[in-house]
């Protein structure tokens, strides 16, 4: 029996002990893909109370205290903010086996000092203490930031936003951490949503293009990339409800265009015409500036449309959205790849049934560009738990070079998760461990080590070029 | 070396002994979906041997000899019981790692007191202790649901059945157990099968409604929700093949009742506006009544026609039917609740690929009603075995709740089957206590075992208001 | 700790070990399926160096190449068989996790006398080793056949195969190996593929037959399955991107099939009909002679344009392709079955997800011609790994009888693959000998020693008639 949470916290075996606190602990955090605000990092933000850091934007957290009937409320509604911590303690000793209830008290402990557990009864002990210590200077953003060793913090950007917050840090030499912005798109594809007329026209004029049609709409995105580049992006993301692959010539194009600026509905088919056209210029720009394109696919958005109505987006109602569209992504990285024109991509499905076949298709444009240019992402969202991240790493290694992998990252909007990172580097390091002691890797602690190294850290600076 | 099936079975470590023996072993059993016969337990009926209690309708043990090469006439034709017993015998050593291997012996072990191990040798030694056993007071029927602790059971009654048993069973002041009818209207909703149209006849005698069009049959259904109301029903369940969402208007509706009133085949896509007709419909009746909604999906039936056109449906010949029928489940949960008419509801899919699917959905549309108001229901069929309960809790707790879970059904035909409820505690405990002895969860044995006794029967006491 | 790769790799528990060494080890290799040459066999071929044997037509160790970002000549390009074998002995150390690593070792281990690991360092001494070793007499191809203890050989053979090197190897009494064909007809029935028109004439010619319709295509493939099984074949394989059932008349077929004599492009349905007529023709043959039909699918190949137009297929470019066509594999074999024509059948689809629904299909067709008429094949090509095993036989073993399984196959071009078996043997040996050790199978040694002789021998000896 081992204890909870001790300092050995998931390392089942010898071998992971040593990989883990000897190699991968010491490791700077390349937190490459997060959704954290560079403005408050830029104003050092500080926090008054716990519910502020940890439930404000938190729709994981939103997601267990619904399960648990909480009144919305306690959730996002006008309860104080000590009765929306007191519902959420009361409802996590029901998360057994929930990676929530290792992420809150590996913060608790990593941020807090609090070894207790949180629970309805401990709620006000841990609320007067987070309360003491967000009082302190090392709670602040920058201070969190510094005391989670983060090396490097990728943000989601849209190609309209000017970057001032980002360009501000670059120019603050007290920061030590590097804050780059990433380049996402979605809203310039999805002329099959809600606010894409508006969205086109605001891109306009950020750009300085007049956006009527695709030759125009490339030029506003191509200089909106180029101004990214500028500003020390080194990645773009594209969350796709589906992936497509729909090719259409220009003409076709410029007709779905036209409606849409005509504020007329398209069908799905021209929508996927639309993508596609944009997805593969996206493409071949990131390839130009050495960026890594990341696929974010396979999810049902907003399927509570009564929530949504209320809450708006990204508030705890999406769903895995199983899909097979395999052959569509097959042909588009092999569109993208004829033409010399494929960037370093990662893959990440939000069906966890895809990962042996993203571990397969990956296998199908590897390169002597760089090792690993194809890359399976980290078990993204749903998938952010113990078992989610054992199948993708598993999967992985069965059917490609797990030494290669670029490994974790947060995808979070909190400052509090970087010991993500530490849940991810203990399950790697127990998975290698297993198979060490099982006989099915040599126990030479300096290969292994400098694998975890490499997954930790090393190989994700040298797939983002961070240091070139 | 555990020995085979002791009292520890599939309890591997201490923590999980104590959680089974302490907490959960007594808990009465809520068997809340099953197929057994009302009318034999009023009857309370006798077995003259163990092939008719346990070969006789049971056609996973059926699969079982046929995938041994056994011949038809000794699994469902005229060969004697204890020649059918005895090909049973001989096959159910090939059947390592099955879970039948396990139901069988601890069916043996528990109602026979047989503590060896079934093979053809022994296949007489056991026919004999059987019948004798069989002879004792507690082998009936309802002795049998007397010695399992059996507090509920929820059979399966179709919407034109009179209840006539369970009316008789609410009269009988010795039946400690309650026996509930459940409301399975899929006939009326199946208008793309053979025997739709009789069974709309016999419905519109039975309802006193002239079924004529999408208003009449609706009230039909409506009546028969509130007669079994009025015996006591607590939940539905609806069989779909594929998930359905079709929405169409009442014209559009009636059209195809006309086309199915008139004798004359239906499309898919005409089945499916009808099917989404009713499923809205009767969803709104069961919330009113506060029963549970429960909808058994992804299956392929009656694959075999020679054997079906031989023997009949629900013999043996169905299968998993993968189906990305995923958006419509979505998209009818949402249409419920945007009128506040979802009911509680119970999601169980065939094919385990959809675990993370349903585990992420019902987070989209649970709510302040109840904890847990949507259910990712237990293992189902193919998947109620060891990996298949395994993968169900832990896709459950890694994306919701596990402790709010109302836990495992038998939606079984035998009264020996209250044996799997022990099986699934063994190993829900078996889970609970690894995942606490690993150090991920706090080793106090009051809240594990509260959660333990919640998921074990006082969830679906509550879920399916048993005590209202 | 276990050291790598002792006597008792993979082997985790006391009752394994007896399983393994005493009944598994020794039993004679049914290798019913794989690619190797019967020329290279009858003309008892030898190697000049270890890439010769080992990285010559292997695209499974390319692929760990190029996700190393090795150049294209280096793997199957101008560079020295000397400078390639680097490139991958450096690669192999990144690949922790994958099968490829424990198969290399393995085979260095068994055939080559080598107990240390591979990689850049030791290249060199592992080159020298091998290159000594390739001279004795025991390391040509009928040295490694005989030294592998392989009692049958099932080739893969085309239609307008002479047979001449089976007709040889047959004649040849030194061999005491049986080597015989297998019939794969796939570029008959893919007319929606380039060449078809090409390979119907040679067929014609070879066949005897002027090819002009259905029933001439039949009477020409009839003919040559009567020749192969002149021929000493006992089973054939048919490799489907997915499954296929489309009924068309005999008319419908004969136009799609005179659009294919023209030179004309068909639609994927018309395809589709071609295909079912074939392979219920081809099936019903099959059963005629008693033969084996394999089908093989949910396969994307060729993903990479570009790659494929330097290298052509089969090299290294194919990945799982996720398909829902369930119910097509479901009513294709009802049909057969529905007139009595469905032979003994294994299936295999690329994707893992396909496990259950397979297992729970072939539980709908089992007969009593013989014990598993219906098999789910061994985890095939990106499955033939620990975990793909694993779940296969788990799945396999909770929804039939694994104790019915025919077991392993390589589906290898490479005379050192043999040791396949042995892996899959040390996994199947674990996996038993866990449930045993966890008290879920009685610790009978005679049983499960019979279990496992079934599985590594006797059932394929019986399925495929070997001794008939």
């Amino acid at each position: 029996m081992t204890a909870f949470m001790t300092k050995d916290f998931l390392l089942s075996n010898d071998t992971a002990k040593v990989l883990y606190h000897q190699y991968a602990a010491d490791c700077p955090i390349v937190d490459y893909h997060c959704h954290v605000s560079p403005k408050e990092i830029y104003e050092d933000r500080r926090f008054e109370n716990i519910t502020q850091v940890w439930l404000g934007g938190d729709h994981y957290k939103w997601r267990i205290m619904r399960s648990n009937g909480v009144e919305e409320r306690y959730i996002t509604g006008d309860a104080s903010d000590r009765e929306k911590f007191q519902k959420f303690a009361e409802a996590l000793p029901r998360a057994i086996g929930n990676p929530m209830y290792h992420w809150c008290h590996l913060e608790l402990k990593t941020y807090f000092g609090y070894e207790g557990i949180l629970n309805g009864d401990t709620a006000e002990e841990v609320w007067q203490l987070a309360a003491k210590k967000l009082q302190q200077p090392e709670m602040s953003v920058r201070g969190l930031i510094a005391q989670s060793n983060v090396a490097f913090v990728g943000t989601t950007d849209d190609p309209i936003d000017s970057l001032e917050w980002h360009e501000k840090l670059a120019a603050d030499k007290t920061m030590k951490t590097v804050i780059a912005p990433s380049f996402r798109p979605d809203k310039a594809l999805n002329i099959d949503k809600a606010g894409w007329l508006t969205y086109i026209r605001t891109l306009s004029v950020v750009a300085g293009v007049d956006i009527v049609d695709l030759a125009t709409l490339k030029e506003a995105l191509g200089r909106r990339i180029k101004f990214f580049n500028e500003h020390g992006c080194k990645a773009s993301d594209h969350g796709l409800d589906r992936t497509v692959y729909r090719p259409a010539s220009e003409d076709e194009v410029n007709t779905v265009i036209a409606k849409g600026l005509n504020g007329e509905a398209v069908t799905a088919d021209e929508a996927d015409a639309l993508k596609t056209a944009l997805l593969l210029f996206c493409a071949a720009e990131y390839r130009r500036y050495g960026w890594v394109m990341q696929l974010h696919y396979n999810c049902l958005r907003n399927n509570n449309t009564a929530m949504f109505n209320r809450l708006g987006p990204d508030t705890g109602f999406d769903c895995i959205g199983p899909y097979n569209g395999s052959a569509a992504l097959a042909q588009l990285l092999d569109a993208l790849d004829q033409n010399d024109q494929l960037p370093r991509t990662i893959l990440y499905s939000l069906d966890p049934n895809d990962n042996e076949f993203i571990g397969t298709l990956i296998g199908c444009f590897q390169s002597s560009e760089c090792a690993g240019k194809l890359q399976h992402g980290s078990g993204w969202w749903f998938n952010d738990n113990k078992t989610g991240m054992q199948e993708q790493m598993t999967s992985l290694a069965n059917l490609g070079l797990l030494g290669n992998f670029v490994g974790m990252l947060t995808d979070s909007r909190s400052f509090l998760s970087y010991t993500r990172h530490e849940y991810f580097r203990r399950i790697l390091c127990d998975l290698i461990g297993r198979w060490v002691e099982n006989g099915e890797y040599p126990a030479d602690m300096t290969v292994l080590g400098g694998l975890v190294r490499d997954i930790c850290n090393r190989n994700a600076v040298r797939y983002f070029r961070l240091e070139e």
